[in-house]
């Protein structure tokens, strides 16, 4: 079996080209990795999902340890075979679901207690039970037990955080059992402060990492914050590990992240949107609901090889969501995890071919033409 | 292009092999026709139903008509490219559902008055504009307008309202435009009465019809009585016409319906129950819903080439009932419109053997021996 390993393939400026190896499969970076949260990639069958060209889909351990339960999971064949994705599978820690969903959550030097919000029921996440039970996902890539750091911070509530997440890492690293192709990231935090980031990468590079997060980010501090974090924090990190900037975002996000130097992404926008009637295009966003599309008989955006696109007239679009039908999302997701894998392969090709500002260029001039549907 | 016209192929006792001629495609009898009330088949793409066999959906006037209204459909180029479905479309008459969900209905000898049940506004049906709002949704099959007699219902009140859509059948007719290849349905009724069928199929005989299809069954009398309407409303039909019986049913309505002559089909049950965790087998309903299925490795029925018995356990699936993952009705809708497909396939096959009345009895047998979770 393969190691685990990241193959730099070529950089243009900052921005990177790259292939990350894992025990099921390959993931070429720049990659956006649509986030299955129970198991699923919202309305999206999993053929469907990689139909897109998506190489690597994400699991929530918060969602998945509750329900169905890490331990039905590892007894069904773990998440890959649980859900039908033979490919490559990211978990998060549940660190950062269990500060935005748990009821009743209790923090203490050694974890988080706190009750399901499905039931009510008590649970317990450590850095070593959540090695564990990312392992029994059989995750290819698990992520380090951390704090998310909330915005906004005092730099000392930040530094704090981001201590204890620096301690939670270290356990998690000794909690973590190596195999083949299987590997582990630590999280670089620090909110929005040079020389907590700088402590924190500091710190995860004398742990040794697989790979490396950037967390706390995308969390209401703006676009402008985040890419001067960005800028301080990617070059702390060795060149020879990928970097994954969490829950992070809007194609412009994206594009700008990847020119300072970041390697993968996740975000549940591309699916939320897509049940919530929202497109996302090359000229922004586009709400079908809006009654100016029900006599349009044009395709959602021409080119786009999605079925809502290749198959449909944006004023079917416009009825089926009117009318509520579950084909709507299902097809509005699709478009848009289609969109989000488009990107991340023109922004492949473009810094292969050494033209990465050109075509950031050209998309920042094609949004700011505004909604494709005025047109 | 073609005319419409119905091949009888085979007989096997009562049960026919034939196909029917359109303007969009052919049709193999027994057929099931899965029902896309609002120009979509619920929670599946038009190319997915078109992989489990299906040749034609069916589309609901009433709904279309209401939303996105008949006029736009037409100017978006019919309901085959507004849904993209390029195959064979039937569409009912509307006066069905404008019994059942419209509000504030007012029936006269000429139709029937109604308040939309989405906004209130006010529409009205007869038998000219029925066919009207048929042919520019641009159905293969227009059904006549009719009333659905009551059940249950009086011999006088049976009488008179199939009465009053024998005129209306006639009306349809004279208003109906020919068109190659585009048929129009008469429909039987008269209730449980045998003589008032016959008298409603001597009286569409007369008008003429390209297909006659048998209304006012499944509301609520039971196989048995359904049944001996069948025995005693078929022997009248034209053996060279393509029998439809309206709105059934469950896999032994519809085996004992073609070994009594049907030839077509329409039911929501199967996208319905998909919708509702219920999954169609061979050994009769599951309720995915049901916990005894929250460990169980194997697929939901053996065999089935859908992507929820092909892909997936029936663990997986209970998961995604219980998380209500919008991937759940999508499965168990596909695995229910293929296993009504999969019904008509093997019933065309023991037509075309002679070896319909085995068939029959086997599928009792296997329905009998009960679900299959319990095996």
């Amino acid at each position: 079996m393969t190691d685990f390993k990241f193959d730099l393939l070529a950089t243009d400026g900052q921005a990177r080209l790259g292939r990350v190896h894992t025990a099921h499969g390959v993931i070429d970076t720049p990659a956006f990795m649509p986030v299955g949260t129970a198991g699923t990639v919202k309305a999206m069958l999993p053929g469907s999902v990689a139909a897109t060209g998506a190489q690597i889909v994400l699991g929530n351990t918060y969602h998945l340890m509750l329900r169905p339960g890490a331990d039905r999971v590892e007894r069904l064949g773990g998440l890959h075979q649980f859900m039908n994705w033979p490919g490559p599978i990211l978990t998060d820690s549940g660190g950062f679901q269990v500060m935005s969903l748990a009821k009743l959550r209790k923090m203490d030097a050694d974890g988080v207690t706190f009750q399901s919000h499905h039931d009510g029921s008590k649970h317990r996440l450590t850095p070593e039970n959540s090695m564990e039970i990312q392992r029994q996902l059989d995750a290819d890539i698990t992520m380090a037990f951390d704090e998310c750091t909330p915005f906004p911070a005092t730099p000392q509530q930040a530094a704090e955080s981001m201590r204890l997440s620096m301690r939670w890492a270290a356990r998690s690293k000794a909690a973590f059992t190596p195999r083949p192709g299987y590997g582990l990231f630590g999280i670089v935090q620090g909110g929005i402060y040079p020389d907590l980031r700088a402590e924190s990468a500091k710190a995860l590079l004398e742990i040794g990492f697989d790979g490396y997060a950037i967390g706390g980010l995308a969390v209401g501090e703006g676009q402008e914050a985040m890419f001067a974090t960005l800028d301080v924090t990617t070059p702390l990190l060795p060149e020879d590990k990928p970097r994954y900037l969490m829950g992070v975002g809007r194609p412009s996000d994206i594009i700008g992240a990847v020119m300072r130097g970041v390697d993968m992404f996740d975000c549940v926008m591309p699916t939320r949107s897509g049940r919530t009637a929202q497109a996302f295009t090359k000229r922004g966003t586009v709400n079908l609901r809006n009654a100016r599309h029900q006599d349009d008989p044009r395709p959602l955006e021409e080119g786009c090889a999605c079925p809502a696109c290749r198959d449909h007239s944006r004023a079917y679009l416009h009825h089926l969501i009117r009318s509520e039908e579950i084909l709507g999302p299902m097809l509005l997701t699709w478009h848009n995890i289609q969109a989000y894998q488009d990107l991340t392969r023109s922004l492949r090709a473009a810094i292969a071919e050494g033209r990465v500002e050109a075509f950031a260029a050209r998309a920042a001039e094609l949004e700011a033409q505004g909604d494709i549907a005025a047109l």
